[in-house]
This record gives C-alpha cells, structure tokens and sequence, in this order.
C-alpha cells in the first residue's frame, strides 16, 4: 500500500519568519535540516529521538550494510551492551578510554562498561569456545547496535552523539598474512558501500590510538565542519589523517610536495590488531599441529547513524536534504491536484493509475502521496523538494491539456521535465535502471 | 545463496557423556538447549551474546512483530537508551522504579536512566511538539530496542535477563473511548502475532502495577517454570493473573467454581494509562473547539528475546529445539551423503538439483545445506533435529534405488516420509502452503 503523508508523525519545527533563532547547539547543515523538517528531535545533550521518516533512511542504511557485509562472508550477531568493567581491566582499556565510558552499577555492586567498542566482549566470547579449529578461520562476526560514548561536546545531530548506531565487524584469523587477506576484503566491502551511496569519500592512514594494532585506515567524507584534517597527494593517491603525520613537507610515496588539506567527517575505521585482545582474553585456535595459539584479530566500524549525518552534510543544499537512492526514505513522491481546483478531478484519476503502475515497478512502500490536498501544489512541491525524495511527480494543471502532462523532478540531478504518462512511466524505469546499473558497474570495479 | 553449516559460527558445547554437570544457573529447558547448541553465550549474570542461527531467528521475529504493528498503522521511531533523570522524576517514577533502575552518570555529573521502558521519553518527545492537532490522533508510535532491568535474579535464559529487545508501542487519543478503540485494535493485532506463532497463548487481566492507568492486559504462555500464576474460568474464557484476585472462589463472569490455576510466562502487556504521563510531561493537543487537552495514553510492550525464549520453552521437548515456521532460523535442512560413501555421487547430484528447486520456491537464504560430509548422515540428522529445523531432508542410502527416494522429516508434525523428488517438491510445496493458509486463515478470523 502506498504510504500517505497525512498519516506520517512528522512534526515540522514551524519557525515564525522574523523570529531571531538564536540556537547556538545548532552546529550543522544536516542538524538544521533534520530537526527543523520534524524527522530527528534532541531528547537531551548528545541523544536524539529518530521519528518515522527517518527511521526509514536509517533501516535502509542498516540493510545496505547488512548486504555488504553478508558480501564478504561475515556472520551477524548481537552483543550485550552492558560489558563488565573486569574485561577493560584486562585489556587494560579501563584507564585508557576513562574519560569516554559511561558506567553502570547493579545492585550487587557490579560495574559495567555500557559498549563504546565490542573488542573486550566479542574477544571473550571466542575465548569461551577456544580454542576453535584453524579450519573455522577467518571468521568474521559483525553486529549493528547501540554504541555509548561520554562525548565532551557533542554536536552536529547525528554525526557526534552520546549514544549512536554502528556496525562493529571482528575478524579472526590463523596469522598476519591471513588478516591482511580479510583486512583488504573488508575494504574492497566498505568501497563498494560508499560507491553505492553515491558519496564523495577517500581512504585514509589512520593512527592505531587506543586500540593498538598494526595498521589503521580511516574512510572520511570531506567537510568543512569534520573535526578531522586529511592531508593528501594531488599527484599520487596517498592520503593520511593529520594525526599521524605532523609536519609533512612532501608526500611520502611519490616524493613530490604538491600537498592538499581538508577538514573532514571520519565515517568508518578499520585496525589490523594482533594479539592485544586474543592475549589478554585468551582467545586461541588449534593449528594444524594440534598445538594452541593465539588468534590474530582486526575490527572494522561504521557509524550508521552517523554515516546517515555525513551523507547528508555531503549531499544536501543549504536549504534543501537530498538522499542517496540506497537511503531515501521514499524514493518516489506523488502530489495530486489541490482539492477544489479545477484539475481536482481528472488530476485524482491519473494519479491512481500512476500508483496502481509504481506499486508494479518498485516496493509500494517506497511510494508516497502526498495526500494533503488542503494545501496548494507549490506549497507541497516546496516542503517535499526540501525534504530531499529523489523523484517527485507532479499532477497538477497541465493534466488538463489534451495530452494530460505529468511534472517530473529528479532532485539528485536537479532537473525536471513535463512528459506524458506512458514517457513518464518509461523516464523512470529508465532512471532507477541507470542507477541500479551504475551500482552493478561500480561494484564489479 | 544457499547457506552451507559448515561456515557457520556455532560453538556446540560438548559435554563429556561422564561429566558431572553442576550448572546450577541453568534452570530451563530452553535455555539449556540455546546454550548446550552454541546458539547463545552466557556474557555475564543475565546478558547474553546471541549467536548467528540465534540472530535469525531474532530479527525473524522482530520482521514479524513490524508486520502486526505495522497492519494498524503503527509507525516505527527510535528513542535513546540513555533517558534524563528529571523526567523520571517528573513522572514520580524515579523512587517507584528504584530497584530495577539502571543509572550512569556523565562527566558533567547529569544522570540517565538506561531505559527500562519509555513512557517518559515519547511523551516528552510528544510534548516538545505539543499542542498537536485532534486530526493526528490516534497517533500510533513504536520502537524495536533494548530495554535494561537491574534484575535481583536473571534467570530461564533469555527469559528474564539484564538487558533485553522489546517491542513497545505507546498510543495517544483524544480521551477515554477512542483509546479503547485503539486498545481493542492493537489487542487484534497480538493476538494474530501469536496465532501465527502457533503458541498456546492466554490473555489475562492484570494489575497496572508501577505503570498507572485504567485497565491493563498481559498474554502468557503457560509453562511450570512461568513465574507468574494465571487464574482461569474452565466455563466461560475469564482468565486474570493471581495478583490481581488474592483468593477468588468463583469465576466473577460466570459465577461458578470451576476455577483452574496455572503457572505461566508474561510475553506481552497492555495498558490504558490515562492522562498520567501526558499531564506530568505536558503532552497536549488541539481539540476542535480550539482549546488544548492531555492526550490520553497507550502503552503496548512485547518482549522480543523473551518472546523468542518463552516459544522455544513452549514447544520444544527435553532434548530438542522446534522452533515455529516464522521463527525458524532457515526453514529447510538438506543432508546429502557421507563423503566417501558408495551413494555419494548420486547424492550430490540429487541435492545440487533438489536445492535449485527449493531456491526458486523460496528465498534461498530459507535453505541450509549440512555439508558436513565427513560426518555420518545418522550425526547429522540427530544434530539437525536438536536443532529444530521444521524441514529436515535426507538423501541417503534410499537416492540409489532406481526410483530415487529422499526422506523428508516434518518436525513440527513429529512425522517422516520416503519420496521421491517430484512427489518431494510437491510436498513441500503443499506444507509451506497450507501453514500460510493457516495464517491467513487466522489472520481473518
């Protein structure tokens, strides 16, 4: 069934035209938007509540990472959020990320880690049935849950909060060699995921930081709010996080000094770990020579929620959110005539047939009729260009014409054309076609 | 893609036949055999790790639950774990809860309630953009997430644990009667999640406890190790959770003294609450005379995990998991020769054909192939049933018969036949098609 707006819990902030707005929490583009459309509300500092329409973009995110993942073989589970304090004592990480942890006592007097990171806990997980058997290995567990984090400031929405959805992949493997074979596959997986969205993103050097290891990348969407600066090659594709290189004067692999900076939102990470965690959890498989050895171990993160942030900052207008087709909330928005027009009537009977078609092409659920008729088509055509659906199809005036025209809007090209329904119809199969086709293309790059 | 168990992490623990096991943490059926079958890991007292066969059969019943909620019109949100103390205490709730609260403190000293349930949090939500208008009522809102609980004594497995997944739905009307409306409608909707479960479910009166409110519901499955005991007419269908009548003698419906009394596990609750929350939190909307108003409120929960925990205790026997058709971590098993066998060629040929079938019949990640074929089709089958798989097919010795014939084990049904493949493939067909009707038929009803 097509989804109606009118029905859609959507609360848009109504800011009165000469009011003097005066939010100085406000820090984004993508912020401003989310909250001022009625699809995210801040319920504290650093915690937001995600309402309908966006709990959509954020499902379809989880998905499209679920796919990626399931691409390179990695195994869904869930881990608890509460982790007990004993394990970071272990690993020795109780003192290093103090000031971030947020920590919870029961009753009998228990401390626990509410999860920033999984290392402590799914180590000790594969500790429990260790050792495991070298046949079992690589494994790659993932889960897409509930990260806590004891921000000292938060702030742009969805990119920096206290509490926040991330995708964490562990892997597990017989030695270095071996990892670096998983550790190139998960990349090509994360390239592949941010191609499909359609954003501009770059590979960079990271530091290991607080969660050691033997090689760090981070993948960042380019941005003048990133609290990140990327350093990078105009001539090579060498790029690195500032972190790790302090004062460089000329690129470390092509040796010439055309050098370029540029802030930037970190969106994803990944660490060749080694034995840090497996050691100190004992988590060990069994070689082919019958003798225990520690597991050699990477982990690799995605922000969800935050990605769903960066993606918009990236793509969005000042004024306006725009989705990447994987996203979208909606991907097509249909808006009938105004009730009591003149085209009200012949405007209500091409839209059916329009729907009925659509709902043959795509998921009815990715439809949306914008369904307020008390509203004038400009008005709607307006607030749903703002809210960034991809395809927005007008019936309006032009129907009336002898041979009845339908407006067509692709947000993401920033075009429009008037066609006739059968064009119409073909315009868009050709359009999610193209894309779909760009995704194969990309994919198989 | 058809999944092969062979790459499927699943940490079977194998308890030596002479073992003396001293578990006394283990107090259910079900959570002996998650455990026992590497489904689910003990993290600590009362959170778990939940495996990938487990994870499946998760988010299935998170699919399920979205579909019911979604056949009202309930529309899906996200709200923070983390939820201010001074809403709870604006509630009053802050003392009442106190025991089962679990509380963190961030660095600015500021204190947050770990969810243990979310009224404060979406009527503050609904507050923050009140009045609403009368014309979005009723507004039906829910959120699949963790909740927290300090619990004195986690136990049964993922029955009554730490940190858990629910199901919660709060509903907003514009009083008293039009909330009944909505109480019915969602009631409607529960009752066809169990139905479809194929579960032996009773719905009770209960207390509205700690929750406030008019009128309060809770279903149940019965179980001896429930922790809750329902009283029921044997006449007429009155059923009430004990705490609700101390010492009744005769049914207050049908006044006779055919009373019956069992012990049961709460899956799911029902609340009509009132102005409580809304008039505390100052959730308001417009009515059509133009003045505000409370709204009155809803509030609907089902424990996902336990749910899933208290269906395995209902149905499964003391050695076996069954899991019911929507839960089912993949749908049908397929077992092909011992690897060295004289039928193993045959076999493979029979099985690459009989899994092309399946696949175009159903979603292909539905099938599981056991290609464990260093182990004796008699292991595997043993395994394969402990773990429940409601179709379990074999193409053994009898493959080499000149009208080739598989076994097909309908678990469910505790039955087994021979057959060959076409007389197979219409089997099953017929299976998968009359449980639907099943659920169709129950859907209407």
């Amino acid at each position: 069934m097509v989804s109606r707006l009118s029905r859609i819990y959507w609360p848009v902030s109504v800011v009165p035209k000469d009011a003097v707005v005066k939010n100085q929490d406000i820090t984004s583009r993508s912020q401003k938007l989310l909250l001022e459309l009625g699809l995210i509300k801040s319920a504290g500092n650093g915690t937001f509540c995600i309402l309908p329409i966006a709990e959509r973009a954020m499902s379809n995110c989880a998905k499209l990472v679920d796919k990626h993942m399931q691409s390179v073989g990695a195994q869904k589970i869930v881990l608890p959020s509460l982790t007990s304090s004993h394990l970071w004592e272990k690993s020795g990480r109780l003192k290093d990320c103090c000031g971030e942890l947020l920590i919870t006592k029961d009753h009998q007097g228990k401390e626990h880690v509410l999860g920033p990171t999984h290392e402590e806990a799914i180590t000790s997980l594969v500790a429990q049935s260790s050792p495991i058997s070298y046949k079992q290995l690589p494994l790659k567990l993932y889960q897409i849950g509930l990260k806590f984090r004891d921000e000292l400031k938060p702030r742009f929405g969805l990119i920096r909060t206290k509490e926040f959805l991330m995708k964490d992949l562990y892997s597990f493997d017989v030695g270095l060699d071996e990892a670096k074979v998983t550790y190139d596959e998960i990349d090509s997986a994360y390239k592949a995921l941010f191609t499909e969205l359609g954003i501009p993103w770059k590979k960079v050097r990271a530091s290991t930081g607080m969660m050691g290891g033997h090689l760090s990348n981070e993948y960042h969407i380019p941005s003048h709010i990133g609290e990140d600066t990327i350093i990078f090659c105009e001539k090579c594709d060498f790029a690195s996080n500032c972190e790790e290189y302090d004062d460089l004067k000329q690129c470390p692999v092509c040796v010439n000094s055309d050098l370029r900076k540029e802030k930037s939102i970190e969106i994803a990470h990944t660490f060749l770990l080694g034995h840090k965690y497996s050691k100190a959890l004992g988590a060990t498989f069994l070689q082919s020579n019958g003798k225990p050895k520690n597991i050699f171990m990477g982990c690799y993160g995605i922000g969800i929620s935050r990605l769903i942030g960066a993606t918009l900052e990236a793509l969005s207008t000042e004024n306006a959110l725009r989705w990447p087709l994987a996203l979208a909330p909606y991907k097509i928005c249909v808006i009938p005539a105004k009730s009591g027009s003149k085209e009200e009537a012949k405007s209500d009977v091409w839209v059916e047939k329009l729907c009925a078609e659509l709902c043959r092409m795509f998921d009815s659920d990715q439809i949306l009729l914008d369904d307020r008729n008390n509203l004038t088509i400009g008005k709607r055509l307006m607030e749903n260009k703002r809210m960034g659906y991809p395809v927005i199809i007008v019936a309006g005036s032009k129907i009336l014409e002898s041979d009845a025209k339908f407006e067509m809007h692709l947000q993401l090209e920033n075009s429009s054309q008037e066609l006739i329904f059968t064009d119409l119809i073909n315009e868009i199969g050709k359009y999610f076609h193209s894309k779909q086709t760009e995704e194969e293309f990309h994919e198989k790059v």
